[in-house]
């Protein structure tokens, strides 16, 4: 079976945004790839290094939400166990030159976004070297990514190769990008992105209450005060979460017809998508409610056992590459 | 007792150079400081990371001068071997900007030295941080280093309060510099520095008929033709060398007064430098003889076995004041 590797950053609990972008896909990607999921605290202190406890909290958060969403048959490991990585990352930090890491399209992008600067953290700038760790370190065959992280692949692949041909060896293995669709869901308030962040997402974690409340709170078509107006589709966040998330596409296209020409108030159109969601987060809800925190931990560090062994593995023999092997420690 | 680190990188066996300006300062070190000596294969892979084979070989030739200058009080490891020094520099970056590691004036200084340009390896580029790790690893108190090196000490404590005051702890320790009097020795052909790479060296391990074969050939003055001449010190090396070496500072000044007056042939004055480095010379190749290349690797073992305890210590403690700490693996 061949390995995928796949994860988040452990900076706030799943929402419906991860649910579409990553969570369905892996879904499907667990029964076709032995697949490991990283819960990349050691990524995430590189920006929030400042507030360790906050990643801290979190990482149980997000496997929690990966095992309520049905992820089962995966093996979820915290990064910051991996204690092969940080040494994979420092033999690649020298095979990479600082210009060709500041030249990465990601990071450039990811530079401004945050606004680093010139102030950024030598941590910060080198991610994408210790993104290379995290995929061969259990050589990883395919990496669902967004179309904006494909650069990390290509750096990692040339990393890989560099090592391999300089250190006359085929420990470290090439991996594939399996190109994930960026649908972007919207957030609640209608802003271009669901994060929490900006607070203007649900979550799974949210019970049935907060998802109504939520859902009656969503920006839809301001100029549609009276039931008989005719309603606006574009922009109209309802239309675009039951885009999203419900299967029955001629209920939905009727739906959309009837909301333009008029007579369909926005409370019905909403109750129909609190149904809708309703559909998927029920069965999330009750998984979640048989997970035992005592049981999630002996999942999660099971899974960090096992990346651990593959990691130590790989790292043993890029270090007999290298010459390091002094076995004595 | 408190805690010193010093090192070396393992690119070639000690020569002279190395014993005027550290080693002898280290035989005094041993007797008053826990003294930890770190062969640096690493760090020396930052910028030989084509060459590890060359790198490993001088490793144990490296420990195996150590001991054959007396050195056998000391913890002497090997930098590779401390699993939590790449997790230690990891954290560390986070704390550092890029913008101050390349501002730092001795990554500046060889940066022009090693003409890397705009193509320095990211493992190069970083090593100040990566020394950080190295010193606070065993929570060393005293750290030799010649003038150049006083801004990676004063980098490394930048990063110990930066560390100790974000996450609310004392774990990691402020180092205090040794100034070591940067008496650099010539090379024997009057080269600026004696350094293996130029070849122009005289190495601990040189048999006696190569120490008398280098020191005969060493540029002296090139109008001292007859020997009835007046000779000039300035710029002779083997006067360099008595200056260095020979503790007779009376007996010294009548050879010099001597050679300026005339009278006295290069052969005699090159005949007593070869006396005087035999004295010190013989005793470190007796020592070096009585080496078992199977004790040696045991002294370096149970060397990097205790650095490992001490930093993995140190690194559970950070890990610790970070949210860090699963106790799993």
């Amino acid at each position: 079976m061949s390995i995928a590797l796949t994860g988040d950053r452990p900076t706030g609990p799943l929402h419906l945004g991860h649910y579409i972008g990553s969570l369905t896909n892996r879904l499907d990607m667990q029964n076709k790839y032995q697949t490991y999921i990283m819960i990349a605290d050691t990524q995430a202190l590189t920006d929030y290094f400042e507030t360790p406890e906050f990643v801290r909290k979190n990482v149980f958060q997000v496997a929690e939400d990966y095992l309520a969403v049905g992820l089962d048959a995966c093996d979820i490991f915290i990064q910051s166990t991996i204690r092969a990585l940080p040494e994979l990352t420092m033999y690649y930090m020298n095979l990479v030159t600082l210009a060709r890491v500041v030249r990465n399209p990601t990071v450039k992008a990811e530079l401004k976004q945050k606004s680093f600067a010139a102030n950024a953290p030598c941590g910060f700038v080198c991610y994408p070297i210790s993104q290379a760790a995290d995929i061969t370190c259990v050589q990883a065959e395919f990496v669902p990514v967004g179309v904006d992280q494909l650069p990390m692949i290509e750096q990692a692949n040339e990393i890989v190769r560099k090592f391999n041909s300089m250190y006359k060896t085929d420990v470290l293995k090439e991996s594939q990008a399996i190109l994930s669709p960026t649908s972007k869901l919207l957030g609640i308030d209608g802003g271009a992105k669901a994060s929490k962040s900006l607070n203007n997402c649900i979550f799974l974690i949210d019970s049935p209450e907060v998802v109504k409340q939520k859902v009656m709170s969503m920006y839809t078509d301001p100029n549609h005060i009276r039931v008989s107006d005719p309603g606006e589709l574009k922009g109209n966040v309802v239309f675009h979460y039951l885009d999203a998330f419900w299967e029955e596409k001629e209920e939905l296209a009727a739906l959309k017809a009837h909301y333009k020409k008029g007579g369909l108030g926005d409370v019905t159109i909403k109750q129909k998508l609190i149904e809708v969601l309703e559909n998927i987060m029920q069965p999330i809800r009750e998984r979640r409610s048989k997970i035992d925190k005592k049981q999630l931990e002996e999942i999660v560090y099971a899974g960090c056992k096992k990346a651990n062994e593959k990691a130590n593995d790989v790292l043993y023999k890029v270090k007999d590459a290298m010459k390091l092997n002094y076995d004595i420690v």
